[in-house]
């Protein structure tokens, strides 16, 4: 049912909404109604804020998380364990963790997982600037917060090899994490067990 | 979980989109990472789109559709059958039947269904225009196309009180639309089939 109906600019706004997860064309027909008739207490000041966000955020150059500076909040705020960096695959995963308030360490966001079927290799992920950082005198600790799926563990398995030489404590998350399951769909008291009950890898 | 992770640009967008139907705050935080990542070819041109739409589409006068002219293309399309007006709830209903390609009329979209409890009375939809519509002498048959919920028909039994004096033929889509379901989630074809077979009220 690609038979279009309204015009061109409520068109184009659909498309673009149906693209987003979660939304089909269908609910994104729904969305824009809901956006058409709630135009300046809605669909102005969502225009305003992606054009905002779009504009204003930068990509951390420390950690690969987005704020509005480089070096982000977090890797700026001196009141973190500057000891400790957690990795993770992405800024959703960085966001579950924060929510839990158990982190008190630094971040470092991967971008993804390695996937050498899809030509993901270490170079396309921020891999390369996480060793680098692994080798600093001030961390002492490595904690992998990657999915517990078969591309987040054998990223695992890398990323242990590839830090052989760096003399730092490598843990991971502790089995609380269901197998299969992805973090950013656990609940924070289940993700904050996790993160206390981690265990070095051996 | 109302705890604030991301920056204050980027909450303001997830909480725009989780006010979406379909999209809760989870899905509105995976639909701000897409966007965030893929900054150039969605999230800009979707805040150019929601600008542009929100600042060209305006009320259709006659019909009560939203297009960028008023009146609307269909209501200025000569080609259309003047003497056939489709009653219908909601603009979602009026793409839903456009789109099966059975409709030669004209629409009048009433805005929504009465609700005497929620103080929606005939003067809070598009209902007196739509009187007014009904004694214009080209017209010859009225479609009522409500959903078949409670409100939609006792909407409808006002309008057909309201309509007696009219001269006009009142007609409602045939029962192939199933009770309790609402036009806009109901196939192409049972849409086309119910107006087809529509039936005169007695």
């Amino acid at each position: 049912m690609s038979h279009k109906i309204a015009g061109p600019e409520i068109e184009r706004v659909i498309q673009l909404l149906g693209r987003l997860p979660g939304l089909g064309r269908r609910s994104a027909r729904k969305a824009v109604l809901q956006l058409l008739k709630h135009r300046h207490d809605q669909m102005i000041p969502l225009a305003d804020a992606l054009r905002e966000a779009s504009e204003k955020l930068v990509d951390c150059s420390v950690c690969g998380n987005i704020d509005t500076n480089s070096p982000c909040a977090i890797c700026a705020d001196p009141r973190r364990d500057q000891s400790m960096l957690i990795i993770v695959e992405d800024i959703a995963d960085l966001w579950a963790l924060e929510r839990t308030g158990a982190v008190k360490g630094l971040f470092h966001v991967l971008g993804g997982h390695l996937s050498p079927l899809d030509g993901i290799g270490p170079e396309q992920l921020n891999i390369p600037k996480l060793i680098e950082r692994a080798h600093r005198p001030e961390v002492k600790e490595l904690i992998l917060a990657l999915n517990v799926t078969v591309e987040g563990q054998s990223t695992a398995h890398y990323l242990m090899d590839a830090l052989q030489g760096a003399s730092i404590e490598v843990t991971r998350l502790a089995q609380g994490v269901p197998v299969g399951g992805e973090l950013d769909y656990l609940d924070d008291g289940t993700l904050a067990a996790a993160i206390k009950s981690r265990r070095r890898l051996d």
